[in-house]
């Protein structure tokens, strides 16, 4: 292979991806070009390959999926100082302007100039090489794996949603959807001391994994009645925080009366309705806060930190690997599998 | 009149309330007898007047109506050591427990037992007198009149939900909803500092008299586009706290798309549908905050100061007078005369 | 003994105390009487047996000292809901006044009304029985100890500095002193899923059992360069957070230069000094915060929850324990032996 | 004069300052060029012409000092989208990274990478023209004057110590200290709702402009006791929140006992002493809160936005005008005429 082309997977149009020989990017005098080592599928990737659009985004020339990844550094622009050639990196995909009023009061997740990875029309890391404003780039400690540094991107949204809901040791919580965001959710509570932790979804496989990686319990809504079953296992005291993962709109439509007076209510799981009953009568009375959550800010040298002192085992949530030159499976995968697969993780670069 | 004896507006099922000879209250050790002197007239007691009941609570035995007052101290408790016989105070008409978890920490409103007047089957204060706790009575400065007292219960709430609202001098605010909780919203925002408060209602008399209470501007929703008129009046900065105090759904359900990116919605307007269709999506994508307003707590000396140091003229809502003998025609103007009657004031007590 | 008394040690004056029958109390309608299954014995108690005094408070009659305690419900008043007879409790040992500002905005600690144990003329618990107001006892879990119990109150002091310093799960800690306080507020910080927690102390003992509690480093300040030290082990991320626990004048004063800029100072320990030179120009140029922590609030229910759902070991404070009958002996022993002995415990009640 | 040079004042050494040609600055592609209306002398500046240095800070070559203005933009980079030729603007003195955490996180005034002019070595704007980056440029209503504009600098710090101190209208305020920034902190206060402004100056000009700007109450220090009259003022019920803002050794030491327990102490004033003895065992007890205030950040908007819809009138700060050949006159005036003088503005380009 030319040294100025690479391997990179493009999505063409809607069900049509294909891995190709790409133009290698080249670092500005503030990037690092950095050698993807894995990279995992995200449920928006999935939409995108299947849908071709989520809400406003809509792929209407060729695009390079992928943002949750880590890597190593393999060259750096003149400007680079925060990272050296040979360093290990996770990478966070979003890159803020850094100048608007949001960057500036510490929101930078909500910038709207924000360059975010494989959403439309900006390019992705399904790739041999990318090239990112070296500031976004968090070196992994010796301890870590990359698929834990590329696991930092799912886990932020998490963390995120613990700063958001301002969860402390002594929250019960409860988390529905145990997807690959509930479940690292659940970690994410872990690492904020959070000790009584309830979990649901409707997939036996999910639950099961819940229980593994933390969970203080699962319920099956399908066949028990939640609330019921929230004040006995909390012996009454009832749910503080509910964190919302499934995006499912009945799930949503009954968060607002499984919490405590008092209580806050997170919302991170993106429904496809445009519009969801909520009992807003109950919300005023019970005097409840309601926090949307959209990506994360801040939380990549937060989340590192935490998880290389402690003994939590995120890599649990991969469920399945690829090669590169594998993408089409890896996606179907996704797509098809959903009770038996959680996080599937590619891996650009590898010999076979 | 006998000395044990006083008159009270006595509701006994919907529609017939009367002006009644009962016992008058003897004050326990820790409370105050209160000679009411002026005592407003609540959508509350008009709700339980017309349907006997509001959710949860029914009148199911003779009830007196009326919670927001002011009054003269005849008589103290041998514990009392805040107030003296012949001080004028504010009432605050709910009387909490101290003890619980909520009361504890500081959100006494949320206290699962709250004795609060006028909530069946608790009695409120339309009355010659009522005996209170006496830490739920404020004094009030001489620049203050009764009816300003009696106006600090339904100013309260506004300024509360300017707490829940976390909002500032810098926030550009819109108060949907005018009647004299929105209206005395107005009043609170201008204690915070806030400079641009918007505001909308379908009723002209209710925009004409924002205006006069300070509001910035008066949006008339049925005529205007409310979100093209709020990005001309803000040149295109947008509103960053939303105050629906209408409780209509149509308002509800709008207000979420009425914030900017990372806006705060509080919701204090009670509906009297069980669901309303919210646009979650949206909340999560724009990361809003929302907050249910439930009364309010550590209101009245906060007001009392910020009151009794500035120019606000918050007796402008006051729009009907009548003493405790016309309660019927007190209640029944407030029921009907919704375009022209904002908040009605009875006088216990007066001479004619 | 005649039912209607007891046995407790009373300290008349300075150095002489002896355990005597006093009169046992009767619990009124909302108290419960405790029968004292194990009480510590706290620095305060030592300096009031040593000095007769502390500040402002001073032992001018007879008193009862202790006030960490733990036992079983023997008694209830009869308007007491919250315990039952026969329960294991927990006794937070200040009585608030549940009706002033600080008490209504949740800050009780800070009510000048409040009755705390052991603070002269208040007696405190070392003694067979003592009655409490029933909403300052707490169920103690059956997989808690009575001992963990009583360390609730020193605990609750650490768990109250984590949340006056807003420490969270990302902050660098560094806790200066290495007593009960600085010990179980390493605990505390636990909990608060920390897990960067730098400490120090003079005394050798000491620093070994903080690193059997779960202390991440030890630094003695007497031959090492504190500052060159911590940038080592953070390597240069510095220290977000200190706890100042010690009290001692050195400690203050340099504190406020080990912490980072933007960084959170907490001081917990109470100096002797009037005053202490501290380098205002440096906390102004780093926008530092400084926080006093006085005693705690809301800290029992969270900290049994998150103590009963965790591996935490609270108990290894505890190195010494006697029976009530030899209180000159304990309190002696806490005087004097302070490089050997951490945290005492007294037994009540116990059989020989 | 050549259209690439320009006039500035040039400090050479302490008590050197002198109007030469310099090279006029050419905005760089994400710059604006401003043409200098007024800009004020800061104390700071005065500091540097008499001393050479400020802490860690030297004049080690010749600068042009000044960082408080407004100006008309006459020039812009190629990627400025925020401005435009032709618009009047004020400044804000300190380009930051953007890229830091600090900076991340929304508290980018601890940026350690910021480029703040007439810090040395950075040249402020005593000056015909700077280039500034434009997104530290801000659009002033015509509403506002360029005196205004270029007071927003000093009115930001004591905006930024109102949100510090999360001071909101229900707190009573003293503020000691009434030079530039203690007046113009007044009117802060009041852009917050505060209505009970106390203030303290030993020199008689400056209390008497402290309550034409709004002060409710002034205090000579030297003649009154200072917790007396605080008491007295606020009818026993004490401050909540002190902003010190003078740097004297007294006033600080002395604000820890000024204030209620649980209440809060802005320091904003640089003291010259490098440690003064401060109460901490009261400040403990009293669970006081302290907070440094270094600059500001995020303050423009929000200031501009309050000033631009209420009547304060911070010009009244202003008490002298000097046009840029009279540099050497106005800084002396600064810095012996103390009694009579607040606010100096400096008028580059002005025609005589």
């Amino acid at each position: 292979m030319n040294v100025s082309q690479m391997k990179a997977a493009v999505l063409d149009k809607p069900l049509s991806i294909e891995v190709k020989e790409v133009k290698m990017p080249e670092p500005k005098r503030d990037e690092a070009l950095i050698k993807v080592a894995c990279i995992g599928v995200c449920g928006s990737d999935v939409h995108y390959y299947e849908h071709g659009k989520i809400g406003r985004y809509e792929v209407k020339k060729p695009i390079i999926l992928g943002h949750e990844l880590a890597g190593e550094v393999v060259k750096i622009g003149e400007d680079v100082t925060n990272v050296s050639v040979g360093e290990r990196v996770a990478v966070e995909p979003g890159v803020t302007c850094g100048k608007c009023s949001y960057c500036k009061s510490g929101r930078y997740n909500l910038c709207p100039d924000v360059v975010f990875m494989a959403t439309p029309p900006v390019d992705g890391a399904w790739a041999d090489y990318v090239s990112v404003r070296s500031d976004f780039l968090f070196k992994l400690p010796d301890s870590m794996s990359y698929e834990e540094g590329a696991l930092l991107e799912p886990l932020s949204v998490g963390f995120h949603a613990m700063k958001r809901g301002k969860v402390g040791p002594a929250d019960r919580l409860f988390i529905t959807g145990l997807g690959p965001i509930g479940l690292l959710t659940i970690q994410a509570a872990k690492m904020f001391g959070v000790t009584e932790i309830y979990t649901s979804d409707v997939v036996p496989f999910r639950r099961e994994l819940a229980l593994e990686m933390g969970a203080t319990n699962v319920i099956d809504p399908t066949i028990e009645d939640v609330n019921d079953r929230l004040q006995e296992l909390t012996n009454g005291k009832g749910i503080d925080v509910l964190i919302e993962t499934s995006g499912n709109q009945h799930a949503i439509g009954a968060a607002v009366k499984q919490v405590n007076r008092g209580g806050r209510l997170v919302l991170v799981g993106l429904p496809v309705q445009s519009e969801i009953p909520i009992d807003i009568a109950h919300l005023i009375d019970a005097e409840i806060d309601v926090y949307g959550v959209f990506r994360y800010a801040n939380t990549y040298p937060a989340v590192i930190q935490a998880l290389s002192h402690c003994n939590l085992n995120i890599e649990k949530v991969i469920t399945d690997s690829f090669k590169l030159d594998e993408i089409k499976e890896a996606v179907e995968t996704a797509r098809t599998e959903k009770d038996k697969s959680i996080k599937i993780m590619i891996y650009p670069n590898s010999k076979d």
